[in-house]
């Protein structure tokens, strides 16, 4: 399988803020907002793959900035690493202002997927090569967090995960 | 106003198709692809304006290929041509195969929106300037097809569609 | 297959606005309206056909009067003219004043459906005979419709699109 | 106010059952029914009194026929009997055979309605007047429908509710 | 088969009124309760028979109070009274102040369903066996309310509706 | 403010699976779940602390076992631990069987939400007091989380992270 680069599954969807999709302050639901980042993420994880790709965890989302009705939101879906038959995807979430059509930044988030055949069964996938400074900087940090999700199920030892080990001693 | 070009209103919605948006035959059923198609040329419509945009007619639509469940679906929009307080979005719609990547044109539509203020009176919209071959043939098509949506709604005398009527003769 | 008349195939679809339907002006939303008129449509190309029918194009779709959140919409979709395989419906769409009951004409479109086989191969339609003023009128006018298609599709030359061409000479 | 007939209220509204709407038999989902059926029966209760009508009970409903996914479904509401305040609604469901076009009867329900003014306060509603046999039959049977609803509630001694008692000795 | 008790099959959906589900009094829409009821009952009358339960009829639904836009509601759902290959559901809904975290009961509703095969054909169910007073009390009125459809039905003389017949002399 | 338990704020949301809310390869759709735990966890959040709180992140999803079409989904949340005027929600997600009613664990998920007044400022809520050995290790662990996303926010430096830094060396 060819490596491919970041920008090679990129996925925008931009869509609006309607009145079904808010809630009681007037603002994005949060389950919303997830439930369309998980749609994003996943055609990034299949557009890298060409496979089906399943929801394996969903690791850092920060909603930092409320979404207000009849807002325009950005999604941008891209691969940050891959493993063996799983693919982190980063996705950065933005606003725009109407009048001056400012984008404001106003989530992140980090969603994982596996990437399966037909029955369900994990496959492989091509490894990734960054290339900006963000997605190179974004390919490091995704192996601590993998290391931290092995520790934090217990499946590696603390003193095994070398690459965060490095950030507190 | 400060003239704008074609890209500055591009706006892209990629999306699955999921069982819950699917027609008897298992395809986007198409009631659900007019819904996307309208969010994503309202979009389009308010980056160029800075306005709120309301539909004001769907012209043409074409659904020359079905659209299988599970597919991704990317939908482009972009203002064609500008008139006072009107705007023409072209809508482009792909589908992309999940094993080659592939895409394939799928549908096309125009829809036109009118700018309004927040009491619902239509407001002026910057002129456009068209850039490539594409969107300068889309242009000039545009007249035509205002021409044609007065003379069809008995507002224009057929002999006064100057453009329109080079066709016939 | 035994030609059939417009009241053959009326369907009526009368639901209401709920807040989850709105745009942010609290109007119904033009996608929301495209979808409704899209099932009433399909129900009556079926009606018609008595077989599965998929949308082909939406023509003329003017959205003269805003709908506001909690009213009542009546659409009215009939066949207007069948080609051999293809079947053009007018839809009517009305909204009533709750306290007078007075009903006033908000929208109308145009939609044309393929009738289709198990395996989505288009089969014949029986033939329809317009009764009423209004049904023969736009049963007329449902040809030039036909041949501006073509012609705007370059599948027919403007020389050849006789009943058009009649508009403006 | 002014006395009005069942056929004053009639709203019909005839759609489609979608992949999304169905339970895991491939039939149209109960609660999805029910909820037509109650927007539906809500419009009827309007249209017979020009006010805001909110749902007071719903009282036989009965499930005789599944409805495939893919069927055409039509719900017919009319209001049967007015009381003071309150309105009972008769709902009939009808789906019908794509291929021959028949109808069959696959429900019914009765539901009740409050007419109110803009506070949530009960207001009259005129009175109504059966005309054909079926809704002379059903503007009897609401009486004591309405008496057995008390009688549930501990609202009415059954020694009261004359004519159900009639039905008993 | 084993006997069970109500407790057996109590099921509770606790979840939010989101502005997409409310009517034009910014309270729970009436359609989308019943529907939220629906799927409640529906497990409760699984985990009793342990088979696919199908709604059969909706017999007292009483909304007594009206839910507003934000509230929390908690549907309780418990098989009230078996008979052969039918249950009958009782479910209890209840809002709760979010400040004092006071429980008002809002809403009763009496549900049946058929418990079928993967055919659709009606399989008997356990028996049930109630424990509280209210669920006697219930399991009790549940004989006249299956009396009562039966005679309104026509299927049973109303002479011989003991249980029923005894409440009127 | 008093001190509340884990129990005081226990939310069940139980519901189905049906065809619209399923992924292509028929098992509930990923961004489905986590709206619906956005839902459960928002309630036990405004339980323990009687006010509205917003979704402030999603940390820890594992989704391990796909969720098929027509399972019974039991959502059940809990406050694991309060901060200032945050709290963090542990949710836990059952399937069972229909057949035999045996209850498998399908996915565990962290949810942080921040109470706010009607302005959107936010709060202080009540402290916590776990019971249960399960609720009292996540309560422990819940400080280990806060610290490592503060670390990889960059806003605590690990030297100073020490319940975390402990696990390293």
């Amino acid at each position: 399988m060819q490596a491919k680069t970041p920008s090679d599954s990129i996925t925008i969807l931009t869509d609006m803020v309607l009145p079904g999709e808010t809630n009681p302050l007037n603002n994005l639901f949060g389950g919303e907002l997830l439930a369309r980042m998980d749609r994003a993420a996943s055609i990034a994880a299949r557009r890298h793959s060409r496979r089906i790709c399943v929801t394996a965890s969903v690791n850092n989302v920060a909603f930092n900035k409320s979404i207000p009705l009849g807002s325009v939101v950005t999604i941008e879906a891209k691969v940050s690493r891959t493993f063996r038959t799983s693919l982190e995807i980063f996705i950065d979430v933005w606003i725009e202002d109407r009048e001056s059509g400012e984008k404001i930044k106003a989530n992140e988030a980090i969603y994982t997927f596996v990437a399966v055949d037909e029955t369900g069964r994990p496959v492989e996938v091509p490894v990734i090569i960054p290339e900006t400074e963000l997605e190179k900087s974004r390919y490091d940090a995704a192996l601590r967090r993998k290391q931290l999700s092995l520790v934090l199920a217990g499946k590696l030892a603390p003193s095994e995960a070398t690459e965060l080990k490095a950030l507190f001693i």
